[in-house]
């Protein structure tokens, strides 16, 4: 059987794709067999993984089914906001480089692992010796490495973790995940950044970003725009993780919008309500102080 | 039996005070006899009843226990935002003024009636013919009002309802009386506001207030503040409904911490993360367009 965790939750094994369905986190930790492509496409759509899991389930899916322009069209229609366009062109051109896909993959995500490491070092290096960062939904594991390097140099960190409504990544996610490697972590519900903010419970904002381009402008899960807003207006420094970086305009990025009946997934109700669930919005190049790319 | 609504969600009968229980909305309407002090101290504690019916328990409380003064010391330690010291005062010169305490309290409920139908029809005029309005928390009832003079006056409305997160009062409570009038309105998770305002869904943002001040801040709810600074960013009028204003800083109103179990009172989880509920925050009167007073 796998072990997964939030920083590598999806894993190749004898030919099988294993997904660790965050869904049922923080609860169980339980894993999904997935075969083909329609395996994979359902545990997108029912986003069992998202962020980086799902550069992980395209890259396997792409080296199962051979063939990375099928799969990086399916996976787009599902998630239309996320960037597999790049991944497959990567991909492509790594196996062309390589000779073979096995080779590729093994070397793409070599390197992936070792950027994400970087990253967390460089950004613990400019963090404050006592650092009190509000996040936003879920970073992959990536918190816990950069708590890692934050205890190896020496400083404190206290995380502050927005709960991340309708869908609650923060709260199942990253609570969980930061628990887990023992930081000193704090949930809040995402109307509460102001106060923090206003009362110096926090000192750094830090999210990731679910794409860049390379003008500057992201866009990540929704709520991110307006803790960038308040970050700009009580002066804390606004760090986003990006990856991938594009040269285009970010207002051609297709902001998926969800069923509005995960609005009540995590809400003891049964009936269903008429709502909205935007998945992301835009933050403005303006608003960031820093982004800490994987370049 | 009484039937209350939560336009006037606590009554007196037969010496006896039924309060709604607004925890146990929308599933049931549940009422909570209240016979002494210590009952309504439970009552307003527990949060079984806020905001105006706050005004009502108050005040039917002070006329059963003939002292306004006791109760109005008891109220403002457990609720210590709210502004009891007020109501107190305006019992007690009502009372003088009309030589028993029965007289006043009918004299103080018919005009409060009167002033917040009144507050409806003027915020009527100058709404929009095709309002969308955003809001949070529930202002008691008076947005049925307020949607009544709309038709009347033959304008649209839509209410876009914040859930209010942690205690969910806009799901369970203004979601629950405009349905129940018929009213257009979509549920929305806190943090899709500017998303919201980004892209045109929302021409006002309509709130209530727990404290006003005379210089024209207020407190409200968590999560009003950063509404006002996106209308602000975004040019959408920010309209707030005020009552007893006071000649004092804002700064010097208490900003109650409840407790943290309530965080998660609503959600499906059975332990209990650290994290934190400040209950309302400070709108400074900058980013307020107008507000609309029962002066």
């Amino acid at each position: 059987m796998v072990k997964l965790s939030l920083a590598n939750p999806v894993a190749l094994k004898e030919g099988k794709i294993y997904v660790l369905d965050e869904t049922a986190l923080p609860k169980e930790e339980r894993y999904i067999e997935v075969n083909c492509l329609e395996d994979a496409l359902y545990v997108l759509s029912s986003m069992k993984t998202r962020a980086f899991g799902q550069v992980l389930l395209f890259l396997y899916t792409s080296f199962v089914e051979g063939d990375t322009k099928k799969v990086k069209e399916a996976f787009s229609s599902r998630r239309p906001t996320f960037d597999f366009q790049s991944l497959s062109d990567l991909f492509e051109s790594m196996t062309k480089r390589f000779g073979n896909m096995k080779v590729a993959l093994e070397k793409i995500l070599e390197e992936i692992e070792r950027k994400r490491r970087i990253r967390a070092k460089n950004l613990a290096q400019i963090l404050p010796h006592d650092a009190k960062i509000l996040t936003i939904c879920n970073v992959s594991g990536e918190l816990v490495y950069l708590f890692e390097e934050m205890l190896s140099l020496g400083k404190k960190t206290h995380f502050f973790v927005s709960e991340t409504r309708p869908y609650l990544q923060g709260t199942r996610l990253t609570y969980f995940e930061l628990k887990k490697a023992l930081a000193k972590t704090t949930l809040i519900c995402d109307n509460q950044a102001a106060y923090l903010m206003e009362n110096g419970y926090v000192n750094v904002v830090l999210t990731g970003s679910d794409r860049s381009t390379k003008s500057g402008d992201i866009v990540n899960k929704i709520g991110t725009y307006s803790l960038a807003v308040l970050s700009k207006i009580y002066n804390i420094p606004f760090y986003v993780l990006t990856q991938f970086p594009k040269d285009i305009d970010i207002r051609e990025i297709k902001i998926e919008e969800r069923p509005k009946e995960e609005v009540f997934m995590w809400i003891k109700r049964d009936d269903f309500p008429e709502a909205l669930y935007p998945s992301f919005d835009i933050v403005p190049k303006e608003l960031i102080s820093k982004r800490v790319g994987m370049e």
